[in-house]
C-alpha cells in the first residue's frame, strides 16, 4: 500500500514545507548535465538536472537556475549556455561542478576534455550530448530563473552509460 | 573519441534540423510521469518527460505541454494539474497516457489505481511520488506552454524502482 497523503495543514497552504518538497523531488530521477558559459562575463558552469526540452521548432530548451548564484549573471551577461548531458564515467566532474570539489568559476573547467561549437561555450567532449545554446528568455520566478535556448548546434558524443541522480545518490543506467 | 560536432551550415542556423534535436533528446534520460487534471473542464492526461522543479519556496515545478493538445486546454481552464512520477511497474500507464491504447480524456483513466489530494485532479496511488498543483503561470513558446504549478500537497508513494526514459525505451532504476 503507498504510504498515507501527506498535506500541509489549511494554515500552511501556499507555504508547503520546502523539506518535503525536496524529499518528494528526490524520487524524481534525471540526467545529470553540466551548463556552461562563457563570454564577456567570463566562464562559469555549473550541475545541474532541472532541465528540459521545449519545442523542436525552434529547437529549445530550458534550465532552472538560482539567481543568487554567479552563474545566473554569467549566462544572462553572455547571451549563450551549453548544457552537458554527462555520461556514467563523468560523475567527477558533476562533483566539481556542484561545488563539492571547492573549485570556483573557470577553476571548475580544470577537469575533463573542454571544446566549444558555435557559441563559443566550452562543450564537454565527452559527455553523452551537448546543446548549444543562445538565450531567448530569461524570466524569474521567486528564487529561480527559468531560461530558455535556442540549441544553434548539438553534439552527438559516443554511446555510453548515462548518469542519472536518483534518491539522492549517482546511478549508472 | 566523440563523434565529430554536428552543427547545421550556416543558412540554417536558427532553424536546427527537429530530427537531430530529437536525436540529441533522445539521449538525455528523464523520469516518466503522468501529468492530469480535472474540474470545469473534465478529466484529461498524458505522459510526460519534460518536467522540472522551480524553486521550493513556494514549491513548484513547470512542465512544458503542446499547446495544440486537448490536455493544455483542459489544465488551463481546470486552472489545477497533478505530476504523478511513475514507478517501473506502471510502464502500462506510460503507454495509455502517451495514447497508444487508444483511449482519450477520462477513458485513460479507466486504468490504474487514482485518488485526489487539494486540488480534485487525479493522483496515482501507485505513482513514487504525486505532486498536486495550482496553476501559477502558463506561458506560450512557439508550439508549447511552459506551465508552472505551485505544489500544494505531495503524497510520497513506496519506495520502487523508478521508470526512466532513455534512448527511446523504457528501463527500470
Amino acid at each position: 500500500m503507498p504510504e498515507r497523503p501527506t498535506t500541509t495543514p489549511p494554515d500552511l497552504r501556499g507555504a508547503l514545507d520546502p523539506h518535503l518538497f525536496r524529499e518528494g523531488m528526490s524520487r524524481v530521477a534525471g540526467a545529470v548535465h553540466i551548463v556552461a558559459t562563457d563570454g564577456q562575463a567570463g566562464r562559469a558552469g555549473f550541475t545541474a538536472t532541472a532541465v528540459a526540452p521545449v519545442t523542436d521548432q525552434p529547437a529549445s530548451l530550458l534550465v532552472c537556475i538560482n539567481a543568487a548564484g554567479r552563474s545566473a549573471r554569467s549566462v544572462q551577461a553572455n547571451h549563450a549556455f551549453s548544457v552537458n548531458t554527462l555520461s556514467a564515467g563523468d560523475q567527477a566532474i558533476a562533483d566539481i561542478f556542484a561545488g563539492r570539489a571547492g573549485l570556483e568559476g573557470r577553476d571548475r573547467f580544470s577537469v575533463g576534455s573542454w571544446d566549444t561549437l558555435e557559441t563559443g561555450c566550452p562543450v564537454l567532449t565527452t559527455g553523452l550530448v551537448a546543446f548549444d545554446c543562445r538565450l531567448m528568455d530569461s524570466r524569474l520566478v521567486a528564487t529561480h530563473f527559468v531560461i530558455i535556448g535556442e540549441i544553434v548546434a548539438i553534439r552527438l558524443g559516443q554511446a555510453a552509460p548515462a548518469l542519472v541522480y536518483s534518491n539522492r545518490s549517482y546511478h549508472a543506467l
